[in-house]
C-alpha cells in the first residue's frame, strides 16, 4: 500500500520559508507594476494546441507539455499510421510527432507572451488601448532539468501594447531600477536597439542573415569572442565581417562614443539611423530619473527572439555571476499571426527563480520573510485553553497573527516548534499566572521574560512588536 | 496565416476587473489564514501519475488530466495492444485506459489535498508538527464544463496536520466567520461529525453499508427527501432503516434537542457517543467567540468524501441560492497511503469561484477593486512629457499609482482611456499650465476641475486621494 513520494523531475515544492521569501519578490515586483499603472491579468495554464505551436521554433515546439485528450482519445489514432509502425517500417519517434496532433489538443503554456497576445487579439473589442498589463504566471518546459534550470517556473510579465511611444521604453527601464533598488540588488541595466544591429548587418552584407547572425550574438554571454567567430565561420559567415563588425559592438567606451562609432557605420542606413535617433531619445529621458542601477548601452546586446524590432533590455545582478534577472524589448508585430497585424508594443519579464538566487547567494532577504505567525500561546493543559481563547482573539483583533498551541504536549516541545516556525513571541499562561489574572512574555531571540496583567497583553504586544 | 483566437472549454481568461475582485478574495482569505498562524506552501501543478491515481475513486479518475510523455512517447506503446485494437477485436475505448499509463507518467494535480499529504510524507522531517499550512492554486478536471463548473479553478486549502485537538476545529470555524465577515457574506455554518452518522449507520444495521449511506445523504442538497428515499430503496437498502433514521436526521429544533434526538439512538455505540462528545466539546469552544455567521447542528450533513472521520463542516451564503462556499472537516488517515499512517488533522477548503459568484450577484464588491491606477496625465504633446515626467515620479515616491498616458492623441480619446480603466484623478499640463507652472486636476467622478501649482502637486493628490 505504502507508495514512494516523489514529484515529477524539474519540478519543485515549497515549503514555508521559500513561500514567504518568494512571494516577497512577487509582492516586490507587482507593487512597482501597479505603480506605474500596469494592470493584472491570468490565463489559463492550458491553451490549445494551435495556440501554442509554430511560435517559438521547431526546437521548443518539442518542449511544450502535451496534454492527453480526455476519454477515448484512441479512437483519433490513426491505424493505418499505427500499422506501418507495428511493421517497423516507420520509426516510433516519427510516429510519436504523427501521433500528437490526433490525441492531444491542448496544452501547457510555455510563456507568457503568446498567451498575452492570443488574449489581446481575443479581447480586442474590450480593452481600451494602450493595454498595460501584467502577468504572474508559472510556465511550464520539457527542458533537461538542470541547476537553476527547472520543468516548472513563474515568470513577471509587463507589457504595454498599443503605443510606440519611446516614453514606454523609459519608464520600463525605471520600473526596472525601482524592482532591483526595493529588492536590494545592485544592478546593471543594458540596453540597444535592433534597427541598430539590423543596420550594422546590412553594412557588412549580412542584411539578409540578420536574425541567424542575432542568435549567434546573444550567445556571447555563454562563450568567448573566439568561440563565437569560430561559430560565425561554422555558419558559412564571411570571416571579414565578422573583423568589420567586432570592433564596433564590442568597442569599450562611454554610450556617446559607442553610438558615434555605430553611426559611422550606419550612414546609408535608414533602419540604422533610426535605432541610433532612437536610443539617443531614451537615453535623454532616462536621463530625467534618478536611477540607482547602471545603465549601460550594449551594441553586442542581440536577444535571441525573432519578433523584437526595436529597443532590447537585459538586466544583469552587480558582484554576483549569474544569467540575466531580466529581459525585454519592443515588437512591432506580436499579435499579427492571430489577425491582428501592425500593433506596436514593449515589455520586460523578470526572471523569479533567478532573482531568488541572487538575494539568497547575497544573503540580502529580509528577516520579515521568515516568519508568518508573531506570537505563540503555549498549551499548560490547566488553565484549559478555551479560557484565554478571548485573549487570543483580542490579540488577533489588533492585527497580530496569532496560534495557539493545540496540544497539551511537553513545554519542552512547545518551545521547540516556535523556535523552528522563528515565531517571535510565546505567551504562557500556566496556573499561577491564571490565578493572578497575568501572562508570561517570552521574546524568543532574547529571551527575556516579563510578566504582564492579561487585561493589558495586546497592548503590550502591540508595543513590542510595533 | 490568422489563427482563430480561442481557449480551451471550460477554462477562462481573466481581465484586469475580475482580477482585482479575485485578487480582494484570495487576499481576504490569505490575510485570515495568516492571522491565525498558517504558513502558505505550493506544491507543482504536476505530479505523479501515480500519486495521483487510486485517491479520488475511478470516475474521478477519468477526469484526471493526463501529460503525454515528451519526445519518443510512442516507443512506449504496446505493439500487440495496438494490433488488436486495428483489427478490431477490442475497442478503442478500452485501449485508451490501457495505453495511458505506458505514455504518460504525470498528471494534473486534482486538487489539493492529495498533493498537501504528500508533501508532508516527502517533507516529514523538514516539518515541525502540527503543521498548520494553507495553500492558494489551481486545479484541473476534466468534468463537463457548465454553469459556474470549470476545468481550471482555484482552491483554498488550510489545514492542521499532526493535532487531534478540538481547538482547531473551533478556530478553523472562527476564521471561517472571520473570512465571510470580512467579505460582507452573511452565512451559515453547517457542522455534523462522522461519528455520529456512524453511530446511525450501525443504530439502523447500515454500519457495513456507512459509506454507501454517506454517498447517498450527501445529495440531499440537490434532491428532494422523497427522491433521497428512492435513491436509498433502489441501491437496495432497506426502508425500514431510512424511515427510521430520517426523522433524527432532518429534525427541526435547537441544537441540543438535535443531539438529545440522536443521543436516543446512540445509546448502544461507543463511536456515536463519542461524535456527540465531540460536537459538545466544539459548540463549546465556539461559544466563546463572538460569531457573526450562524452555527447549526446538522445531523444529515455527510460530505461525500470517506476520508472524514470527524467533525465536518459546510457552509452556504444565506439569502441566495449557491452551492456551498466552504467545506472540510477531520480526517484521521489521509498520510496512510503514502506511508505515514495515523496523523490525525482537520482543514477546510474556500471556493474562490462560489465566492466570486455571490459577492458578483449580491453586488457586493468594493469599489476600489476596480481600480489600479488612480492618476493619469494627460499628453498634450507641448509640453513634452519628458518634462514633467519628474513630477511624475515625485507622485508614485508617495505611493501613488500613476500613468503618463504614452501618446499625444485626441484628448477625448485619453480621457476615455481613464473612463475606461476607473482611473479617478486626471492631471492636464498643456501649454498655458507649463508657463505658469501650474497643473490642473480633473476629478473623473465628479467632473470638478482645480488648478494647482506644479511645485504641489503631490501634496494635493495625497489629500485628495488620502
Amino acid at each position: 500500500m505504502n507508495q514512494k513520494t516523489a514529484i515529477p523531475k524539474g519540478t519543485r515544492d515549497f515549503g514555508p520559508v521559500p513561500m514567504m521569501r518568494r512571494n516577497y519578490i512577487f509582492n516586490t515586483i507587482r507593487s512597482v507594476f501597479e505603480l506605474y499603472g500596469y494592470q493584472p491579468i491570468e490565463t489559463p495554464a492550458m491553451e490549445t494546441l494551435e495556440t501554442l505551436t509554430g511560435k517559438y521554433g521547431d526546437e521548443s515546439d518539442k518542449l511544450i507539455f502535451k496534454i492527453l485528450n480526455s476519454g477515448d482519445f484512441a479512437g483519433g489514432m490513426d491505424p493505418d499510421l499505427l500499422s506501418r509502425w507495428i511493421n517497423e517500417s516507420e520509426k516510433s519517434a516519427e510516429i510519436s510527432r504523427q501521433i500528437i496532433p490526433l490525441i492531444t489538443e491542448k496544452a501547457l503554456r510555455y510563456d507568457l507572451t503568446v498567451p498575452f497576445a492570443r488574449f489581446v487579439v481575443q479581447h480586442r473589442d474590450e480593452i481600451s488601448f494602450p493595454f498595460k498589463r501584467y502577468q504572474i504566471q508559472p510556465v511550464w518546459r520539457a527542458d533537461r532539468p538542470q541547476k537553476g534550470r527547472y520543468r516548472e517556473f513563474y515568470q513577471c510579465d509587463v507589457d504595454v501594447i498599443g503605443s510606440d511611444s519611446l516614453l514606454n521604453e523609459a519608464e520600463l527601464i525605471r520600473m526596472i531600477d525601482e524592482v532591483f533598488r526595493r529588492l536590494g540588488i545592485p544592478a546593471t541595466i543594458k540596453i540597444n536597439n535592433r534597427k541598430i544591429l539590423a543596420g550594422l548587418a546590412e553594412a557588412v552584407g549580412m542584411g539578409e542573415h540578420f536574425q541567424e547572425m542575432t542568435l549567434i550574438l546573444d550567445k556571447l554571454d555563454k562563450i568567448s569572442p573566439s568561440d563565437l567567430k569560430e561559430e560565425w565561420i561554422g555558419k558559412g559567415f564571411p570571416e571579414a565581417a565578422f573583423t568589420c563588425l567586432w570592433p564596433v559592438i564590442s568597442h569599450k567606451g562611454t554610450d556617446v562614443e559607442k553610438m558615434h562609432k555605430a553611426s559611422d557605420f550606419l550612414v546609408s542606413s535608414e533602419t540604422g539611423r533610426l535605432g541610433i535617433e532612437e536610443i539617443q531619445t531614451l537615453l535623454k529621458l532616462i536621463s530625467s530619473f534618478d536611477l540607482k542601477a547602471t545603465v549601460e548601452l550594449d551594441l553586442s546586446l542581440a536577444r535571441g527572439l525573432n519578433y523584437y524590432t526595436g529597443a532590447i533590455i537585459e538586466v544583469k545582478a552587480d558582484r554576483i555571476s549569474m544569467g540575466s534577472i531580466c529581459g525585454g524589448g519592443r515588437y512591432d508585430d506580436l499579435t499579427g499571426i492571430f489577425g491582428m497585424p501592425g500593433i506596436s508594443g514593449v515589455g520586460v519579464s523578470f526572471g523569479a527563480d533567478r532573482i531568488y538566487d541572487v538575494l539568497d547567494q547575497t544573503g540580502s532577504f529580509p528577516e520579515v520573510t521568515r516568519t508568518t505567525t508573531q506570537v505563540l500561546f503555549l498549551n499548560f493543559k490547566n488553565p484549559d485553553p478555551s479560557e484565554y481563547l478571548p485573549f487570543a482573539e483580542k490579540i488577533r483583533q489588533a492585527g497580530l497573527r496569532t496560534e495557539i498551541f493545540p496540544d497539551a504536549i511537553k513545554i519542552r516541545k512547545q518551545l521547540q516548534y516556535a523556535d523552528n516556525n522563528h515565531i517571535p513571541f510565546v505567551i504562557m499562561i500556566g496556573d499561577e499566572e491564571w490565578l493572578k489574572s497575568t501572562a508570561t512574555i517570552k521574546n524568543m531571540l532574547t529571551g527575556n521574560q516579563e510578566t504582564v496583567p492579561l487585561a493589558g497583553l495586546t497592548e503590550h504586544l502591540c508595543h513590542l512588536i510595533g
